[in-house]
């Protein structure tokens, strides 16, 4: 007897005689058919049992979500909606599902409760073909960076260093919390820390791969990053997983052609592996959006907002170009946008991002060379004085997928920046060290994973494309 | 002028007109030739400038560490020591680098001060050779597991469970440390806090990978894992990334296999892809060991260790004969073991796993069948009574490299076992729920990256094998 998965039995060619194979039942009709499933593929397999010879305490234990063993030969199909199924000659369950109490049964769920229920709901169709997909893009990012000659860094996740302000942090400590030591003037001993002193979460691993780009060239993170803002929306998670390359010697343009070139390679490669799980999604989007208003759904399904992705040039404009293109739009005249476009140093808003992408270029926009005061201290200064290398990939439906810059790689430049926004030189020596020490022009980007899972698998809401999600008031399991 | 890597440059099989490469001064002698490095091999280039057409000021910007372009002709090499050259045409300084500062200089340094200097540590041969090397072994774990149909499943890393017992943890909290919010009975109120309850950094993702497995048939994890543990040995990291597949349908036959397979694999497929970098941590590796006594020397250069591990099938043996083996051994009668093996139920130290590998068995060993109340909860209970289905893998030079089991699937043995322990059943709900809803065999394993890289790169100090290391009084950068 050799033992076979789903996905194997599904693509055999010819009949087999005695398989095995072991998954969990999805539905059991008419005490003949049942349809089995054991995560390898979104597909269940048929296997056909005999009503008359299998005993009748079997037959009832035969239920959704029961664990079974199944031994017989695969044959083709004399049913529709199916090639091959199983001819059961021997049929044994190993873990029974009570369907009092099962609480996944082969019926629409709320995301709600299934969210309640995430260490079962990768149970579901939905789930299992979103977290396939989810593996299958890491894959895909990783194979792309390795092809191309960078490293995998990791970036340390408890840091001691506080300053790259990309958000609020979550503090690591294992001092005592209810009477923690003090220093003589009264405040918290960071020294009988673990560390020593005061360290957080992670908001981002890119200054540290700064300094690994500033020696094996080109670089790229992929590991969790942590924002602890209490912001319950569908588009935040507390905990989240960034993907962030650094190259020295790239300048922003070759940013952007690594950016393009990365995101059509990762959406082609699940398009070419994930036909089942994403046909799946497609048709699981269009019902859902057929209970919207017609104004609200997608103009394109689920494949084809990939493809849109996948076959048309990035559009690169600048902001300047962009503010100018918004000023003068009709949602912006006639009073549309929840917030206004009036002058040159706006900070934009994702329903700006869409109109560029979804009315305007109907194409994704990279849209480059930011006012200074709204970007990050690291990014490169302009020769204009106001204006920095900064990048955002804008998507259909999303707005900003990435957010990229050149760094500034002169080391004055940098040290002004940093004592403008009153930051401590000291805290930051080492990263000042890449400036002083053959330093050269370098540029990165990061994108939140999770964010392009939302965009392949057209999932709405972003705690459902991680298997548990981390938002205010939630940590389970 | 097309650009081109050193890796490729010194591929290439024919002359190159017109070429151009960017990189960092490794060493400059005789005003002419340049060793230059750009990180994509451990290689340099040597590039030979015109002294006489150079101008005074350009040369003595040419030191160690300095960030250059250079333009030219690819040539056979006139001198020793390599086959191509590059004849300078043009080139450029695009940052400098202080000889009286910098402090990366082309001589030995000690590793704590390279620690101390892990930004720029990845500028020596030793550390971009380890973390070439840490990349590629990464790329060829999720090769493994993709290619034999796993899913990768990222683990939660802040978890609001903590009965999983694996050692101490980190707290993760927004709570204001000197003066966080009290319950009416003076204790901290952790419903003010970020997540409504009390968080803290993982130890493991096993028991959240188990509810994939479940579902998906097989999983895996890579990502970084915590424990708060006092260690200060060249074993232990507080951060360190964890693999942990985990297997539905697996018994701990099976699992035995797969830790094989996928050692074996790695390990061959850093031999096939590091070949330059492998050959110069292992000529490193003779060095530094030609200062220690003849006796704690290694019997095997650093390949040949990797191709014993390759070569060997894994030897499996029961904990009750290897208490045995141990019991009746001559350092064991002699009084040599630090921690004398008197009965059953000891815990094994390192001192005796590498006996067993290294004297006893001569080759890798996996050990199963534990003693119950040295292992943890989860694990399967065998029919004695007494042991359950764990199993560890031995390699020489380190003991102890993978931990796994099979898991309790009974849902009545593993609730009997968790009351024992005084665990709350409620903490474990979701846990438990597997067992009730079609349970099945299932067993998985963890792997310590950090230790595999230790391994396979004959770093004697696991904190110069992960770019920035935490330890405790250590979380800089």
């Amino acid at each position: 007897m050799q033992n076979y998965s789903v996905a194997e039995l599904l693509e055999a060619k010819n009949i087999l005689q005695e398989i095995q194979i072991k998954g969990w039942v999805k539905t059991f009709r008419s005490n003949r058919f049942i349809a089995l499933n054991d995560g390898s593929t979104i597909k269940n397999i048929q296997c056909v049992i005999d009503f008359d010879s299998t005993p009748e305490e079997v037959l009832k234990l035969i239920t959704t979500g029961a664990a079974i063993e199944v031994k017989g030969v695969l044959v083709e199909s004399q049913g529709k909606g199916q090639n091959v199924e199983i001819q059961v000659s021997e049929i044994v369950v190993l873990g029974a599902s009570n369907p009092e109490e099962y609480p996944i049964q082969p019926k629409k769920h709320s995301m709600e409760f299934l969210r309640e229920n995430a260490h079962l709901r990768i149970r579901t169709n939905t789930f299992s073909a979103v977290m396939r997909i989810r593996s299958v893009l890491s894959f895909a990012v990783h194979q792309y960076f390795i092809n191309n000659g960078f490293y995998y860094f990791h970036a340390p996740i408890i840091t001691g260093s506080d300053a790259e302000g990309a958000g609020e942090m979550f503090s690591v400590s294992t001092l005592n919390k209810k009477n923690p030591p003090l220093t003589e003037s009264g405040e918290i001993d960071f020294k009988e820390d673990f560390f020593g002193k005061e360290t957080n979460l992670t908001v981002s691993g890119q200054l540290e791969a700064e300094t690994y780009a500033m020696a094996l060239g080109k670089v790229y993170t992929f590991g969790p990053t942590f924002r602890a803002e209490n912001s319950n929306t569908s588009r935040h998670l507390a905990e989240f997983w960034m993907i962030e390359p650094e190259v020295a010697f790239n300048d922003l343009d070759a940013n952007m052609d690594l950016s393009e070139d990365f995101i059509k390679y990762i959406l082609t490669y699940i398009l070419e592996h994930c036909k089942d799980d994403l046909e799946f999604l497609e048709k699981r989007l269009l019902d859902e959006e057929k209970s919207k208003p017609a104004a609200e759904r997608s103009e394109l399904a689920l494949r084809d907002k990939l493809k849109f992705v996948i076959d048309n040039n990035f559009k690169r404009v600048s902001y300047t170009e962009a503010i100018e293109i918004l000023k003068n739009s009709k949602p912006n005249k006639k009073k549309k946008f929840k917030f206004p476009i009036n002058e040159w140093g706006a900070d934009l808003q994702s329903e700006h991002e869409r109109y560029l992408v979804e009315k305007h270029f109907k194409s994704p926009v990279i849209l480059f060379d930011y006012p200074a005061n709204i970007k990050a201290f690291y990014m490169r200064l302009n020769d204009d004085g106001k204006t920095v290398r900064a990048m955002d990939v804008l998507f259909p439906g999303i707005g900003e997928i990435i957010g990229g810059s050149q760094r500034e790689e002169r080391l004055e430049v940098l040290k002004e920046k940093i004592q403008e926004l009153g930051i401590d030189e000291k805290e930051l020596w080492w990263y000042l060290d890449l400036r002083k020490f053959g330093t050269a022009v370098h540029s990165g980007f990061g994108l939140g994973f999770e964010r392009m899972v939302q965009f392949a698998t057209g999932m709405s809401n972003i705690r459902d494309v991680i298997p548990f999600p981390r938002t205010p008031q939630s940590a389970e399991f």
